[in-house]
């Protein structure tokens, strides 16, 4: 059964299609333009009933929210592929720890730099410069802790590329890219090195090539 | 090896320890008053570097984020206590679905009236009465989606309680309680329902009386 998923245009599907080039599983993207706000359609609202992206359908099966659907199939086919969840439970636990520090430390601030930078245009609004200088000063203080952590293990999680790492892709991508604050990573040793190797995963190459 | 949970007189640290008395585990307090800025401290920023609560530590091994700390005990010790990870490798994907739900559409509604209503005077500031009514209406539109899924399946995540419920207790207790707000309960059948189910569930009702 190939995996359909939906919005791949937009970062949160990215961190879903990712993985799934990762672990070696077969899919198709379903375009949603949030411009026209299919995203709002009552067919699309059946599958999400929040109007988010991504959500994937696998069979008879549907799912949302990347975080889940990522660990979904991290844990699904934990042995093919590469395995994204650590070697230990121990290590499992460290991943879920990072993949949530993405999620509730790292995400808001490179999310509404991303919005005020790269969206407010197509949004209709004027990006607001003081917003943009506090985001990026709390990202910086975030990845102030990433340093550290970095200096002592190679991925966030331990030695191994794992979820935790993977999450961040989509929304770093647009940081080091159309934003031009590549400095905030490149000012930081451990975290440069190891944007260079996540970034540099065949995976996601063939991301940034669909 | 007695898990030490810090900071257990707030919500967040109350996630861990209803999950902990669900499978069994013995744990003991270490308690944190964010008034007098401990979790700024040298010693609690080496275990939480963010500043956060909670975190444990469990012999030599310690790790933060709420949302992580209870993936790891469920997966550690499924076949101990309640299984909270779904029946299937499909409802674990919901769990974990609706455990992203939680964290991302119901958590910041309800953590911004938390802190409008029960902690701007201890906070120095004002209740903002437009942020109080924005949330409560955006925290009506998610509790919406809720009652459709309630009206589906008994918990969340399918036919058994899960990480998923679990892990709105703690600021649902808020709402209901000191916010003075269980009409937004109250007025949907299944979320109504589902409240009274989980919210007397021992293992709750012992976190209630710690």
């Amino acid at each position: 059964m190939v995996v359909k998923v939906y919005g791949p245009a937009y970062a949160s599907p990215k961190r879903v299609i990712v993985c799934l080039i990762e672990k070696g599983i077969e899919f198709e993207t379903v375009p949603v333009d949030l411009v026209k706000g299919e995203h709002r359609s009552p067919e699309y609202l059946k599958l999400q009933p929040f109007g988010s992206l991504p959500v994937i359908q696998d069979g008879d099966y549907t799912l949302y929210e990347s975080r889940a659907i990522i660990r979904y199939y991290a844990e699904k086919y934990k042995s093919q592929g590469t395995d994204l969840l650590g070697n230990t439970i121990e290590e499992r636990g460290l991943v879920e720890q990072w993949l949530e520090v993405e999620a509730h430390n790292y995400h808001p601030h490179i999310y509404n730099l991303t919005i005020q930078i790269l969206f407010s245009s197509a949004l209709g609004f004027l990006p607001d410069e003081k917003i943009i200088k506090e985001s990026e000063e709390k990202l910086g203080k975030v990845l102030d802790v990433y340093e550290e952590r970095l200096s002592k293990s190679k991925y966030l999680a331990g030695d191994s590329f794992s979820l935790a790492d993977l999450s961040h892709l989509p929304f770093t991508q647009y940081l080091v890219g159309p934003m031009q604050k590549e400095y905030l990573i490149r000012e930081r040793k451990h975290v440069s090195a190891w944007w260079d190797d996540i970034s540099n995963r065949p995976s996601w190459k063939k991301v940034l090539e669909l």
